[in-house]
């Protein structure tokens, strides 16, 4: 059990789901975002901050043994947009580690580093990076900087590639994708518990019946997702017609991101 | 749902175990052979045709937009009896599906295109092409041109190299490429359902302890086999012996094939 | 079912959670070691024998059409200790064997040929071998020496790298190591009898949630072990601390084999 | 040196340019095609053959010790044009070569069995069969037919998948793929005189500046082609532009065969 | 022949020495830095440039059908002296040139982005990343925004990870790493004028002696370079030790930059 | 330059051929065998011992910074006569250097550790161990122990996986795996000057026409044979037929070893 896992980005999506999930695995949250946190519950720290801000990343780290970094922009937007959070902000808060201990840190990555990658190929930790927009490319350099403080420090972090973290899949891409906040619970147990974490490459997905991503490489882990996107397939099925073959949604991994403007 | 599936070599073997298990997937099932298939069932239509015959296969594709292609041998014969059905025959049926649109295909493929792998080799769909006689030559044949209409003319197939088909495993190697007709009913539903095809080769064999295929490259589709052979070998162990270790029922995945004659 | 099965090292660790196990493989069980045996039990022949001495060891595998051969050191010893029973004792089972009719053999190799590989590392039966001391060593040379017989002489031998055969896994380790003796039974019938063995390199270890080593290459052979070490996770939580990422016992496969001292 | 060298196609571009280099290698060289080969010279055997003829085959196998196929088609055309030569003629050939002692075969494969590499692709023997149109498929099937032929008789085939071999290379993707009829004889010299030949894939290309291809897994056949297209360059691009980077001829290793329509 | 070849960071090290030697590639050299350039010669345009400036970026690239990208920081820094011209101005330089219809770029990465890959080890462009400081990762980067842009723009980069071009190796490290400008001159030529470039990943070394990198999966450009360091051997033997075999230039491909502190 | 570099088995084949061409390498030569050595040269020292003598190595390997270990049995034996100097003697070698501060070995290791891969492989230092005998076995055995001691104490060693080292090629088999001495030499050189060797398997073959054997994977060491076995082809051709295509020395890479009976 930890003593005070950190949780960047508490206020967004994935943050939400997880807020009250957490809870076991330390004596005390330290919840962060630039959004509004709510009232702190119990065990509960809020700390709001501004990735971009040094000093202020340096003092949120300060006294945590763990580190969820659910942090910065998830989304598609402007180069000027994402470069505070997402570029500026992990430089921040890698050197925070550094100057704090190395705690262990869970890095929220994205499927979007590889998301020219098309739907009909099994992805393994070693698959080429292949970004489909701003977004994944700046998560490219989060996992650049993961794996030099590794190298050069030993700072241990797991680089997650998150599918999509959701209560429900909602189209039919997301069959494939979905991960369900309980198997992100219990990878974030299995990575804040394992004696040597290193610095691996995992696929954040649930043991969907249509898989794109090989975790086998981590299998030391000993990560088991438990949930199924199939169980959504119907009612997605009723609601929308399935996309045709030679729509981006159908194509490739990345779906809409592959055809989002660049600004 | 399909509107009009085409199923060739509907009198064979695997043609008459799946006959009444496809009707969910096609509103109109359309069965050819050159062998009698009886009287039409609902929703069916009877079309008799020689794969050999350009136009006839030209006007038995007409107005489907699936074809379940298992016709032509599926066993060792002479070359001249496999050159009609199983090489000019498939030419005709891709000439056939590019002038109507071109159908999603599934292919009947054999194991008997890699039957001269040892059984001691697992096998994944990049494995070297080693066919074990005529009749998996011919299927050699028919996978390349399958890979080249998809290169060529965007045409999707799906390659399914076939073990053992049929209610019963009946002998020691069949523990191993058994595929039961409720596994390929599933494959088959796959295949007309998920939204992008491509030109996959996909090992069609049940969920069977003893395994000599990894599908895994095409986890996309999300064909989970459920029976297994191991059922049947109390039976297969009362009823004869096991093969010795140099016999071609041990050594090779074609097993006797491997030791038929050419003519 | 064998007529007569040898098991070397039959008064050691796992020779004993197996004797009685083994039974309903063969109408006689011939034990063998160096050490007290007890009294013959039904369909038992007690037959003591020094691996070192090439006559008794001829005497020995006469007769017999399968070995199990847990014979020899199975700690880091003295290289004088385990220059007779794991080198010269494994030249002369073979040599025996050769000499009998090339009974089938289980050759109990260990995890300590791969000792030196980290426990984040995926090991597949072609892992390059990185022993982790002068056992190791011994059992890279008994390796070596089954596959040359095989390639020889058509010797046919299981390979299988124990990883911990024990009623129970007591350290965090064995949590990833740990073979339970039901599975390993359940293994030696696979071996003795699969059609066509050849000479496979298999890691003997339960369906643990935690995993080092991946099997798929045999997945020939049918072996499916269904215990799995998690149930013990509690225990060892509660009796010890995890180890320090830096530990041996975190980092390496061999754990504290690659520490212990050489002489 | 053999006794009698059968040339299948000797009349096309490739055995008219060899016909004279081949004498040093057999005491008799036996020309056959269907088009005219003039008068015998010295040491030549004329002896017309049409290869869909299986009796007029088998009599030109008789008594040759090697066999250069360069016979059949090596253009795209119709289905029906390729059927005889390229799919009925190397059964024929394999049937032939079988019944009479099994001499070693080159077989005059083709680039176009691969065509749909891109060219920014190093491709070894393991590539994925990408025929660009019928005539590559014909390919794929003899090389099918030579595999088999080789694991069931133990036939020994060199199939060398040529690129352009002439005088000169002509365009930009000639760069790439030009063999010089001298690199050609020496690779057939390799082929029958190295003591064991087995049944391998070569790229047949010389020593190019620009390469798609990589030889190296029949390193052991000795053979070091010695020209380079590069001393055609200036010429071609004086005489011509470089192909636009979206022309297929600057995309595909086939060129202009994969926009070859098909009838 | 091109247009007009902008050559960024052309005041640098390898930009001074390059600056005659590309004369022959386009009728005008637009030459550009922050630094001095001095007088601009025959053929020479002087465009002083800020890369961190994104509209004074896209007038430098309009009107060029050419990019040599040297330009930003090439040793390792702050992070805030970093970000600029290697982060900010690499997205500056890919959003104009979309703009300006995607002339063809080289980018100059870095052998610092797999620098913690030991010396021992013969890297291929699949090598993972392993940057040895935030320079490397900000190169890493640059190759993810290369990469992204070729997928969803078309846009072609030669991704060079250069090891060191000088005139000169002057110590045992460089005497693998080392390009000499005229080699570094012969890939400029070959990635401009081949027809179709792609997004590839190219190692800039010489024909050295000793070797870390291989290049075969780009020899379809043609690329042979023809210096060899060695000649440099004896020299820097007379001048200084080798290094000690666990110093950080003996073991790390990176050399000295994998002990550089971050800041 | 080392200061003493110990040659064991100098003796030998190989140490008869190296003697003189070693002296640049080391101020003394310290020479060991347990046949004659003759008379000390300059700079040379006898020192006889039986490797089997731990004592004696212990003494022998006192004071050297370097050993080029060609001792040992080098043919097919009895496995008592191997035993002590392939076995036990490597021991004592590796315990000496452990206990004489690790100087850099070269182990002569065997083309017979790999001696049942077939003629038209080619192997990498990955391949697959198949030892073609006892001899080849017990070279497995000391290169298991070369790793060892590499992993646990940093003792640096290059296994060299010796073709044949002699002034001619003899042999059609030898045109293939033949060394020149003044090869051997240059690879000596380049071992012992390295700043980092690490403990690599190399092949040690000539630049010869006919390749087995990649060693690209050791390209780091600078290595560069010059001398190829072509040279002696007319003459082998001239003196013997070449093997026919089923002779084991046409089939494995082992040769003649592979038939050696064991004893």
């Amino acid at each position: 059990m930890l003593e005070r896992l950190l949780v960047t980005g508490a206020a967004g999506g994935i943050g939400t789901l997880l807020r009250h999930k957490l809870k076991p695995l330390a004596k005390t949250l330290r919840l962060s975002d630039v959004a509004d946190l709510g009232h702190a519950g119990e065990n509960e720290e809020i700390v709001p901050c501004d990735l971009a801000d040094r000093r202020a990343v340096r003092q949120l780290v300060e006294g945590c043994d763990g580190i969820l970094h659910l942090g910065g922009i998830s989304l598609e937007k402007s180069f000027d947009t994402l470069l505070g959070p997402n570029i500026v902000g992990v430089y921040n808060l890698y050197e925070a580690a550094r100057a704090c201990g190395s705690p262990r840190i869970l890095f929220a990555s994205s499927n979007h580093v590889t998301g020219f990658h098309e739907q009909n190929t099994l992805l393994t930790a070693d698959a080429k990076l292949r970004p489909d927009g701003l977004y994944g490319v700046t998560k490219c350099f989060g996992e650049a900087m993961a794996r030099m403080y590794h190298d050069k420090f030993g700072q241990e972090t797991a680089i997650v590639r998150i599918g999509w973290c959701a209560e429900e899949a909602q189209d039919h891409r997301k069959l494939s994708i979905w991960m369900s906040p309980d198997d992100f619970l219990s990878l974030v147990t299995c990575v804040f518990t394992v004696s040597r974490l290193g610095c691996p490459v995992i696929y954040g997905v649930s043991n969907n019946d249509t898989i794109w991503w090989d975790n086998s490489a981590v299998s030391y882990l000993g990560w088991h997702p438990k949930d199924n996107a199939a169980k959504f397939r119907d009612k997605i099925d009723a609601a929308m017609p399935r996309p045709p073959r030679d729509a981006c949604d159908a194509v490739y991994q990345g779906g809409k991101f592959t055809i989002e403007p660049i600004h």
